[in-house]
């Protein structure tokens, strides 16, 4: 295993503020150096005392972070609805009744399909400063075409999620309480080998989501099968998503769009992550939502991109940053620290969106001397994955 | 000279409606292939019916549009604003007051610094789509700082424009006038051999730029030494912009954030375009300027980046397009021809922002079936250009 010293780091984002060198929230070091092997950074510390290694990158001053974690994301899928985004900025409104489109053109899909469709997002999204993607499933919606999904999801990353609880598929629609069992029962078993998360879409504003009943039921069984619960909840308007999340414990409730004081408060007593999508609000022509409240009652917040094909096809990162700064009330730090340690935290791993001894290699280094670029050179893609190996 | 055949196009924007062949106002072509050389377009009709050609270049099904004219620049300078973006996130109004940052940077550049620093922004925007750029002055307002930033942007564009009215400068502050008489005189006759536009910041709301009076003075004066004029107005509250650039015969009257019933039935009626600038608004925290009013009155809309250092550092055109579409009330077809051939016209030119005989070939080609990714895929680097050579 060979090691790599990356020297002429302007500005290095490590998101540890006990660093003895570092200053801010966002753990700031001047003019650092690492090392890192394959598998970890090995040593951080100022340019001029860096150890030797086997090979050098040069950064020339540039600002270097840790890459994007992406904590949401449906990125297994086939199919095109650019024309129910076009329908959408005219006027449509959104309640989830397209997903069964892509679930159609999922289902007709081969695995080599979905595979390069996959593969070819995966490159996309890393080109962009990501590192580690969660994906979900949930355009499957029968016991076969969730496990493939899931299969094909775990070939690129350890984060994936069952998502059976998207929507009730068309084929159910006459009895959603036979399909709750199908999810709770049989696709769960065919589905957690491949799985790390259990995740719904708690929504009683979609006549295609599920209650919150239902919701705790299928959250419940994934636990029981030894998976960890997060949530989709409270994107359509005020609802129990929130308040079910902190209840069972789950690691992130994602969209966060309407929420009351009392779901601040229980946030601000739990653990659970509140997950912002803003790039949701941006396709969907909805109210954004208001980050300064959670960040006062000091609930973590995470950044995600929440790509798919409904209801926001990017999968940049930086764009989220920007969002957040623009529309959702966040300082350009707090957007940093969301889109990195706090997305990290929504899926429970202290390895990643970090720079310190021990943490993956996983960094990119941005166009420009310092992290304030991000959202300053908003749509330009000034980020870049610092290949290792 | 070698020609070169485009095939596997799956989607030709050509912004010609009349074309036989075309459909809706994008003059959009099915399996469309066309012929080029290195300096314009030969043919253009079915794949089917493509001539020979020296050279093959197969798009495989995507969408293949002209490369967008940004018509609205400000690329010549020195030195980094990103805090001012972040103090502005966070609550501090735009007034103009921070041009003056720029101005003592750039005129402490060296021409060799400024170039390479030009040529690299150059090369970021050609990757994002970008065809002909238009650039301004306006970052020296000294007579030999004025005239090295054209000469220097003459170097990459024949759409140059004198900006000597941006602001007035920190040392002329005492005496205005004078400064118009500087601007009008001895500095328009060092730029004009170098620019073919003259420029005003005519701006009633900012304490650093030009009355009506002296923003007509200033553009009397470029029209009489040769130069076409257009307009920075109406940016930071309802003024005279938008009726001293009809007044003038105006190709452009730019920003047009606050307009009045009256502004824009004196649009509707004359040849002067409306260069929207959605990019400014998303980068000051301003309302967005309301498109959809413009369109009913018949008026041609462009739409540019702005970018510069201080209140738009985006060079992404695809961004302006999503803005455009999410906050200014145009669909995806008016938002592509804004980009294109409606920025052409703000700039009078014909063989740009089109794909027809005769025209240059500036051409892009989007990681996508279809035009509507564009705003769909938001911040998403999907669009590339076409090498020809
Ligand atoms: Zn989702
Ligand atoms: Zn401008």
């Amino acid at each position: 295993m060979s090691s790599t010293v990356i020297t002429g780091i302007g500005e290095l984002i490590t998101n540890d503020p006990d660093h003895e060198l570092a200053t801010g929230q966002l753990g700031l070091i001047n003019n650092a150096a690492m090392i890192v092997d394959d598998e970890q950074i090995a040593w951080v510390g100022p340019a001029g005392r860096a150890p030797e290694a086997d090979r050098r990158i040069d950064v020339q001053g540039r600002c270097v972070l840790p890459a994007f974690v992406d904590s949401h994301t449906h990125l297994v899928y086939a199919g095109d609805r650019s024309a129910e985004f076009a329908a959408r900025m005219a006027g449509t409104p959104y309640d989830g009744g397209g997903i069964a489109v892509t679930v159609e053109a999922t289902r007709s899909a081969s695995d080599d399909e979905l595979r390069s469709l996959l593969a070819q997002r995966i490159r996309e999204l890393r080109a962009q400063g990501t590192g580690t993607v969660e994906i979900k499933s949930g355009y499957g919606l029968s016991v076969a075409d969730e496990q493939r999904m899931l299969r094909i999801a775990a070939e690129f990353t350890a984060e994936t999620t069952f998502l059976g609880g998207h929507v009730v598929p068309p084929e159910a629609r006459g009895d959603r309480s036979a399909y709750v069992e199908l999810v709770t029962g049989e696709m769960l078993a065919a589905c957690a080998p491949y799985a790390r998360w259990i995740d719904v879409f708690c929504e009683p504003h979609s006549p295609h989501a599920f209650t919150e009943d239902q919701s705790r039921r299928i959250l419940q069984a994934g636990i029981a099968a030894g998976l960890l619960p997060r949530v989709h909840g409270n994107q359509l308007g005020p609802g129990p998503g929130v308040r079910l999340a902190v209840e069972l414990g789950a690691a992130s409730v994602d969209h966060c769009t309407y929420l009351t004081r009392a779901d601040i408060d229980l946030l601000a007593g739990s653990d659970t992550v509140a997950t912002l999508l803003p790039g949701v609000e941006f396709c969907t022509h909805s109210p954004y939502p208001d980050a300064g409240a959670l960040i006062d009652a000091g609930v973590t917040i995470a950044l995600a991109t929440d790509c798919n094909p409904g209801t926001c096809n990017s999968s940049s990162m930086p764009l989220m940053i920007a969002l957040a700064v623009r529309e959702c009330g966040l300082t350009t730090e707090q957007a940093i620290r969301a889109a990195t340690v706090g997305a990290a935290k929504s899926v429970r791993r202290e390895d990643i969106g970090r720079v310190g001894v021990g943490c993956r290699p996983e960094l990119i280094v941005l166009d420009a001397p310092s992290y304030l670029h991000l959202p300053y050179r908003v749509g330009v893609p000034v980020t870049h994955p610092i290949k290792i190996t």
